[in-house]
């Protein structure tokens, strides 16, 4: 099953609501682009690759709920739905790519206002079937990358369920495994929302791959020791000159990486290079509800006391200086970034 | 109130047991060695210098529980409770500076039996004693070194729980906010077993100095966007280079300051310097259950899945190259380390 799906029974969107795994397998069902909005905020749907397409969907849900009766009226409720998705977190640049797509189709559009209502799902339908496609193609560059025996760190959830179907990172790992590679990975649990520990290790335990769970701030002593042969993470922004904006705690892993000359390896979809963007510093970083950080609880209780108060940036910048190479489905792109990722992303 | 203290009226060790923290202040009473082992194993008891001072009490208990109606009867049991002391954990080397110093007391002993039992809990008592006045006197050199209006971060926990009392970094904090001094402090939670969110964070409630607590991974984003002027930890172990054993993220954390040339200092007392090992490579990092890392609740739910397995280092080696200086009660230690340190351990 997919992530998140069309249902064409119900008209509707269904996904995964995220934040109940691992504990339970839930489906929710979206009727509204509100309802969209509202699950991507609070992370029922998470995963840069994964947002885009809900946010299509999105549209795909404006259109069908919105009563205007011709072209013009659709396109204004259309429009007002794109910046509402597109607002919903500001990091990941697949948001706007996704909407930006669609939108590009609205507005080149001529034909009648159900014309339009079908066309608009059928693009989004399409950005999630490429999307699979898109996956696989990367996952198919970067196995290349790995070696029998590599114990891998890895960051945050990049496998399905942060994409439609296969991962960006983890559709890496996947396809290795898949062909036979004998892997081991050292799942960052990446507080605070503990993507790794909740659904990363529950990825791993459905196709079968060794893992064990570290804490963030353990993966220095494995790269020191002598234990780790390559770093992966995804990404939710690349900059024109390779610097990657992706889960806090990636620049801090990338950085121990370097320092350890173990390679380093960001995996993105062409659809999350932002080239409008010099370099990382020009990224937004969004800065989440600090209750993220301290609604940690052990044995039952709280960990924090009551009166504290906490800091959640959501996401970093790691410098290209820290990069081996960025995997994307046109293939692996190598250093110097700002001359090679236009090519890439440009690429057929 | 210590952190532990010998209570002269039942002849006992009492201690404010670390565990139940911020939720409870609950102090626990040892009357055995056997009891001292486990409550620094189970870490009732943490901190290098606090393990030190509690194993030098579990050798007056051992004195005290022995049966031994002879000076070499009692010689032979406090050996027996000295090498289980030291045993119970292997990464700190106060463990086994604070038992060594008692055990010398008792090598070069003559008289009594009763004089021996009486001599050692004297040492012990010295030696929580001069652990405050030396924190006192570390504090006082590291203060110098922190400017009004600093926003520091911090690892674990240094401060009155991790020594008898007033702390080894966070002491360097207090003694500087009771300087007048305008400082903030970023708290690493310290993941796995939270000591920052739990414990330094409670601490700084209760001296006033405003905190917020982030989690390891973020520490990278403050440092590389310029909200950090000051790193600080303390240290279990320090070899002869110069190279610290820390609580694990201390590598992590100071390579992302050093990477934004943030000061990074190691705050400890000379107890916890090690010049018999040459570099940090040869300390024993401490394997502990990965169950600490598993044991994780997000609203009262369990985080990994329930077949997960994990990894547990303790410890990690921050490099000598990362740090600025080393501070301690005789003064901060700067570069070359492996000719100043000795200069400073064997000063007065």
């Amino acid at each position: 099953m997919r992530t998140l799906d069309w249902d064409a029974a119900t008209a509707s969107l269904k996904m995964i609501d995220q934040r109940r795994l691992p504990e339970k397998l839930e489906i929710v069902t979206l009727t509204t682009p509100a309802e969209v909005v509202q699950a991507i905020r609070d992370m029922t749907v998470r995963g840069a690759p994964a947002i885009g397409a809900a946010a299509a969907f999105g549209l795909a849900l404006a259109a069908q709920t919105s009563r205007a009766n011709d072209v013009s009226g659709l396109r204004s409720d259309l429009e007002a739905a794109a910046r509402s998705l597109t607002a919903a977190r500001p990091t990941a640049v697949n948001l706007a790519w996704a909407v930006g797509r669609v939108m590009g189709g609205v507005e080149a559009f001529s034909g009648s206002v159900d014309g339009l209502r079908s066309a608009i799902l059928t693009e989004a339908c399409r950005i999630a079937d490429e999307d699979v496609a898109v996956n696989k193609r990367m996952a198919a560059h970067g196995a290349a990358l790995l070696a029998d025996g590599d114990t891998i760190i890895h960051h945050c959830n990049t496998g399905a369920l942060a994409v439609v179907d296969w991962g960006t990172a983890l559709g890496v790992i996947r396809t290795a495994h898949a062909q036979g590679k004998r892997l081991h990975v050292l799942v960052d649990e990446t507080r605070p929302r503990l993507q790794g520990a909740r659904l990363t290790a529950w990825e791993l335990e459905q196709y079968g791959i060794p893992y064990e769970i570290i804490a963030d701030d353990m993966a220095g002593h494995f790269l020191q020791t002598g234990q780790v042969q390559k770093v992966l993470f995804g990404g939710d922004r690349v900059a024109a000159n390779g610097d990657v904006a992706n889960k806090i705690g990636t620049y801090m892993l990338a950085l121990a990486a370097h320092d350890n000359r173990v390679p380093v390896y960001a995996v993105v979809p062409t659809s999350s290079i932002d080239l409008s963007l010099a370099h990382g510093g020009l990224i937004p970083i969004e800065q989440r509800d600090p209750q993220e950080v301290l609604d940690l609880q052990l044995h039952g209780e709280r960990v924090a006391p009551h009166t504290a108060r906490a800091r959640n940036p959501a996401f970093d910048v790691t410098p290209a200086r820290l990069l081996t190479a960025i995997v994307t489905e046109n293939g692996v792109v190598a250093p110097p970034f700002e001359v090679n990722l236009p090519k890439i992303v440009h690429a057929e």
